[in-house]
């Protein structure tokens, strides 16, 4: 975040809302009473017929929604319910998805116990994200910020040399306050919230970043930046040689250094401090052993050429944005953070995920979709002025899944959780 | 691949049956007939009912399979039908999946004229997909080959110094012809293909390399290399202060540089000429033009600090992962690669994709699921035997799917494509 | 460059003088006649006693210069003659160095033929040099353009929390002001340019960037930072519970994606466009083939994992690092970039180099030592008010380089070249 | 190390030797007596007339050398001492060079008491340098091993298709015993000790690793892979359509994920043990300040998108190289790799460094000139047989660095130490 920008007005907006956490974890602690061990579902391997029941009789019940398609109790469906999502329609493919929760989430937005749903193939993934959940819930929540938001667009010009391509960019500059006038006509959702330029020998490359509402906003930034495009096309004395309305260059759908260490969607980190006996009770290790296998990790990862460091955020990613109707390729791109875990000066363990490129959306793509949507409302989260509250749910299950895979490797316990729950053959 | 090494021997049989591919060629023509336009099912934007009607009578009619269960005709589907896929299952996911093809693959496997089923919710896809895949199959066919096979854990040991860990290297090196022999008694499908080091300081990542059959087989190595791991502490004299069975540096669910640059799961490597009049009648562009837009691309790809360089290799990859019952989260590793295009000497468009990292199977993981299964027949992928033709079907479509992108940027048709397709809101 | 940055504003003030590189070149032209050939020092392999008393007769005469100490022609050095630049001092390494040129600059500052020191042990490297620096001013010389600056330290403050980070944060952003002038007050050349923040977890680093005039500068940013930050420390209500005045994200003494992708130190690029008949009678290739090594080339680093894109940056940057009292461990962070090389429409040849991290200076540091200082005097370069043209000088330094290397190695000339003048043995 | 591989066996046996570790401590230890603080030359800011005096009376009573040309007492140097090291001559750059020392190195080769000379214009940075040095030898001396060795060059093939680049990989892993048979014709030194191979579309690069014996060997493995590359084109029945002795893929002077993962020149790790006594008198800190100063360094160093994680190899790495004639170009890619500090069981502070791409020699380059043959000598490290000594030095002078750094940031000293040494202005 850059001193000047409006970016950084918005994320300080945040930021002064987190010294209301104390108040905002008792809140929380007065609407839900105190946690213990009953609340949550009991982790069953294979799901049996009683559990599935009680889980909807739960749902149905307690979180007083219908979800039908997701239950399998709905209509057939058909193209007609897929309308703009999909071409060359043939059929549904049939995700079997559990539930987690309560999460308990203590976030500038998302406050509150929360039941996610996770649609996977994997066994053993939506035990494992339980496990860290509960440890979270049980030591009063996580918090979880959604910081920053943009999503890019990144045409390109070539110019025939330095020259031309300066005088370009010098008008163009000058026509920035249009820009964001032409920006509101196209679009009900986008706001152009900062231009940036890098100039490479006689190609300029031009980085719109736009706050998109509630979507994900892909299409939404494509459609504002071709606008713009052609506008400046149109008016400048000076006209490129070629230009592309993306050069490959935004990091759409592929993880990226520079996106890594921006943003790219929205920026969430998260935290939580646990307890030596949940750590114990709860993930059968220890704060020491944590830290332990995390710095092990750590350097582990840095050898590998990751970007970033983190274990395993793909998989609880990708199983809620399916659920969600996220956009799922974008893992390829939100899979990428850095995890913390530290003794803190009690003995406790501090642990922190931060995702710098969570591309979700509330509204748009996917989420309206019959069992998408259905899943949405699981947690709250359908519709306009959710995205946020979405994303900092994200940063939970995210910080849950780390800190379970941590635990079971920091004590030898990852081969035998897989080989009990996980392998199908 | 190095020259002493077994998997060379391997990639270098394969490598020899290209020789055939002349051969190949006409036998696979042969076998479909000359193919044109009409073969093609007509992109539908919106899908229509009378359009899915006539795709799913063509997969049961010509391709002569009933899936029941994608075609929403089947039983209810319950916790029972995804015993150790799921834990606290509460219901499915409904993914809308549509279908392309004829996509004509010459490989070292796959060959022949394939039906792709892809489940997204992202509007255009498919049908950029499709385009890319006519294109390709109206060329004669995409050569892909799946040159290695690898899945690797990477356990760490810790000691109190360099000269206990070289002790224990020394010993370690003498026990291969041992761990072979473990390896086999361990899992049926396993086998251990190399094992490599890493010392850094104090510490000691040993790599293990596994083909696994034609399972995607990350909880198989996982089990192999733990039961190795197991045998060497318990045999050797040096024992390692600590040790974890994976020191986050195999690339599990993750892009590395370091996975990027060998192999992880399977390497493809998939080619195609395509003349001059199919880029100008398919793709709406030029040889020129695409090898224009491609090396901007690439240029812009680097700036960005991407790993490796491509254009949108997970929007194909997740979509038929998903329906596939691959592991989705893997997109994060798989999702890397080089994507090539060049116009060649008689003006008509080279163009390659190489994706080192592959993580797929056709049994074990979500492949036997009812959905799964059914989308894995459509190709006759499902079940042991069929893995590497599944991969080279993989490259095929992620070549389609840069040549549609690349094609519609290089002449100013993404955006409006998009909005025709895409737009939800 | 963002939109709403001062560094834009500065930027943008730069390009605007690109608009007269035409009148630009023509009064380069005046300056120096028409170059031929003859104005070309010989290469010389080895360099002859001849050779050697013919360029310093010229640097004596024509450039009216007298390097004493370069020529070994001065008085011993000792100790005294290196106070601040050295301990524990036990004599001078002597580095051969060899001149090329002249090099044709038009740039923004740099506007002229200049001679260039390179000091090297590496056979080939100087006559590798001089031979693209002839390509280069043959064609009218290069296009080198010094777009922004800045150098940064990212101290580094880690909280209890991130509810303690955000009301450090929000209180931090209300004393920008005040920093401004501590900084005025902390250095005569440094002027804080920009200030930015990232979170992870309950650990913040902010980022301050300098604009450190004529001194390449990391001192003192060093300085003017840990005055800011004792400030923030002693006033801040609410007190971080550790903090180091560099967090090593600021790039320093190493190559970063980060860096790559902003800037560190000044920001160069650099463009010629050469005639077919230059680029076949002085570099011995053609467009063609130097456009198709460079392709490929460009493949081959994508799959390398470099960061950028570029043949040898580091060979002369080293060499004129060492040559003028730059820090040449900076060498390690500034040998990133970007080169390009495309033929164009008239079948020429166009390239670039694009320098994103360049830390240079013309004062300060090694500058003013006694060989340093000469070696800078030969550019016109010492002193203030030199920083920015010494900067564009590198840029056209570093292009005639990846000129000759890719015309070498176009051809496969490549290898004969370094038998000729590089095998010592 | 790939279990299979030539360069693992040398690799072992190298280890093999660290078991005699504890006995070499001891017969170092026998060698040079006791060390305490008088024998380490007092840091000198600046230095003076008299110390220099005494450091030179040193080099010649002790170390029986006269390094004349170093101490500017030998004759003027001129272009016939620098035959095939340089073009073009026109003098000498003259760089001040301090020494630190005794460095105590307890390696597979270099086993003794040090003085290492740095050549160098910052300041503070050898006495920042001589710190860490003395810190390591009061607690005995670093292990410093070369692990591996390897020079890479990696020529690159294209061919119309996939099918015609199987062909002739098929024909080439025919040839590869004729193919060390050559080798050993072309050069004197270079051992051929791996091929890999690695494909791309229609593209091959294969890379050829060579020992070089002593020299740093960029030159020899160019002409022995040209040589190949001559005999494989000549005799393939296959031949390509274009190919080039380099694909810019085997990391010639540039940072890169590839070279960094395996080995580029020399591996070298390097470790240490101090006790707390030490470091808090020395060193100025403490165990676990170090540690934890480490851990925050190595996250932020993450963030910014570096390959490895250290803190300043470039600065110990450039003086040390430039001073000895290695190629100070390679400081690019040399100054990688990964440093670890961490509280033993004991609370002493555990640290080492590991740099994977050392390229360094004693024999060839520059490191038969005057003065820098002089300052290998200084280590007994001139001529043949002395490179691996040489890289296990350049281990421990790298680990001293980074002891001192971050020694110096963890209790805030950078700042001034930096003000008082090394402020010019």
């Amino acid at each position: 975040m850059s001193s000047s920008s409006e970016r950084t007005k918005k994320a300080l907006e945040t930021l002064s809302k987190l010294q209301d956490i104390s108040e905002l974890i008792s809140k929380v602690q007065n609407k839900t009473g105190d946690v213990d061990d009953k609340q949550f579902f009991p982790i069953e391997f294979p799901a049996s017929k009683e559990g599935t029941k009680n889980r909807q009789a739960f749902i149905k019940e307690e979180l007083q929604l219908k979800p039908n398609h997701l239950f399998q109790e709905g209509k057939k469906l058909t193209a007609e319910d897929f309308r703009g999502n999909i071409e060359s329609f043939i059929g549904c493919s049939q995700v079997p998805t559990g539930m987690i929760g309560p999460v308990r989430v203590v976030g500038s937005v998302a406050q509150g116990d929360f039941y996610v749903p996770l649609a996977t193939t994997e066994g053993a993934l939506v035990a494992s994200y339980q496990r860290g959940a509960k440890a979270c819930t049980l030591s009063g929540g996580a918090t979880s910020i959604c910081l920053i938001e943009s999503v890019k667009r990144s045409p390109v010009f070539k110019f025939d040399n330095l020259g031309d391509l300066g005088g370009f960019l010098v008008w163009f500059y000058n026509q920035t306050d249009q820009l964001h006038e032409l920006v509101k006509k196209s679009s009900r959702f986008a706001q152009l919230q900062d231009i940036s330029s890098n100039i490479e020998g006689n190609h300029l490359i031009l980085t719109f970043e736009f706050q998109t509402g509630d979507a994900s906003g892909q299409n939404m930034v494509t459609i504002c930046t071709d606008q713009i495009c052609q506008f400046i096309l149109a008016k400048s004395p000076i006209k490129p040689k070629k230009w592309y309305v993306e050069g490959n260059y935004s990091g759409d759908k592929k993880a990226t250094s520079l996106s890594f260490s921006s943003v790219r969607g929205k920026k969430v980190t998260t935290e939580i401090t646990l307890p030596v006996s949940i750590v114990k009770d709860v993930l059968k290790s220890s704060p020491k052993q944590m830290e332990e296998y995390w710095k092990t990790s750590t350097l582990g990862t840095i050898q590998s050429g990751a970007i970033g460091a983190q274990g395993h955020y793909a998989n609880g990613l990708t199983a809620l944005f399916l659920a969600t109707g996220q956009d799922v390729a974008c893992i390829a791109e939100a899979a990428v953070g850095i995890t913390r875990m530290e003794v803190n000066e009690n003995g406790d363990l501090y642990a922190s995920v931060t995702l710098p490129n969570l591309i979700v959306g509330t509204i748009g793509g996917g989420t309206g979709l019959p069992t998408q949507k259905e899943c949405l409302e699981l947690m709250d989260c359908y519709g306009e002025g959710k995205a946020r509250k979405f994303a900092e749910i994200c940063g939970a299950v995210v910080l849950a899944g780390e800190l379970s895979i941590a635990a079971a490797l920091s004590v030898g316990h990852f081969t035998s959780a897989h080989q009990k729950l996980g392998r199908t053959k």
